[in-house]
């Protein structure tokens, strides 16, 4: 069975955690503290040297780590990643947006405010991160004005990997009241077969 | 023809001209000075909503921006990327990584220090990212201790997106010397055939 090394405040390990469920791929989930250190020790570097969760661990010794990655590796063949080339770089496309513009603005000011909650300390950069995050949001924004879903109109991992920390970004101090089309999109990919909540621990 | 638009001094521009020259694709160069927000025009961000060089123009207006996301079109069905599902999401893990925890952390201190020639101004955050950037450099010189290239030892779009910024580290005040691995796996990838330097400028 897989083993899903994570964090479940993790909007990365969600991600992870979504399409499984979704595929209907059964997996064990090994929880790891990142703020005690847990993903620094020298047996969890053996599984990735970058030391970051969520890693997935798909036979003895075979691990995926980068959220993204992952889904590319669980998505090939499947109704959540397209056929066609063009389409499959649009999906590509969105992915790594969210790795460089999206995730480090989004899930920095959630991970300051409501994970380690300490937004006095971390004022100054939270209004760093939260300018570079609503110019993230807006590129979103503009889009899903036009369109049900990132590719092609049709939920696939470009979907799920914008969703896991945009779904959460209040959490981070963001006021979403002005994204209406994210809303809007938040409802489509909530209304999908085998949802399941960022929270919401795997049987 | 294929339309690059790209600034000549980026590291991500470079990939993709790297790329198209090793594939014997002819493209034309359209050059954009990002220090003049030349990419921040409405005309540009029809092309890119994020506004940011590199884009591939592959037919009339079907374009196509994240370097890493133009390395994988361009690369399908080529030498430069692996059959097999497992190593293509190795190609995947490192380019993601390059992303978010490489490419941040050696490109902006590069930026500061080289392109704006403004080091004082940018002392501390220098500082702040070179200490991230050296952490993703161990794991480089890790991994390279014992392979030739990033996924299965064969040359392959991970190591052009890693290879881009790395080897213009120095401009952002790194010091080299201390990774051997790393500098041995330069000298191999300089080696491959119709091999360009980031500063040449396509016929």
């Amino acid at each position: 069975m897989y083993k899903l090394y994570d964090f479940l405040p993790s909007g990365n390990g969600y991600k992870v955690r979504l399409l499984l469920t979704q595929l209907q791929i059964p997996f064990e989930l090994v929880e790891l503290n990142i703020l005690n250190k847990e993903t620094r020790t020298s047996e969890f570097l053996q599984k990735n040297p970058n030391g970051k969760i969520p890693v997935l661990e798909t036979a003895p010794e075979q691990f995926i780590s980068e959220s993204n990655a992952i889904l590319y590796y669980l998505s090939q063949g499947t109704e959540y990643f397209p056929q066609e080339k063009y389409q499959q770089t649009q999906v590509m496309q969105w992915l790594f947006f969210e790795q460089y513009s999206h995730e480090p603005n989004l899930a920095t000011p959630r991970y300051w405010i409501s994970v380690l909650k300490q937004p006095d300390k971390y004022q100054e950069q939270i209004e760093q991160k939260q300018k570079l995050g609503y110019a993230a949001l807006n590129v979103m924004e503009q889009y899903l004005q036009n369109h049900d879903f990132f590719v092609e109109d049709k939920y696939s991992i470009a979907d799920i990997g914008l969703y896991a920390y945009t779904h959460v970004a209040t959490e981070g101090g963001f006021d979403l009241t002005k994204f209406p089309a994210i809303l809007a999109w938040f409802k489509r990919i909530e209304s999908q077969p085998r949802y399941i909540k960022i929270s919401d621990r795997p049987n």
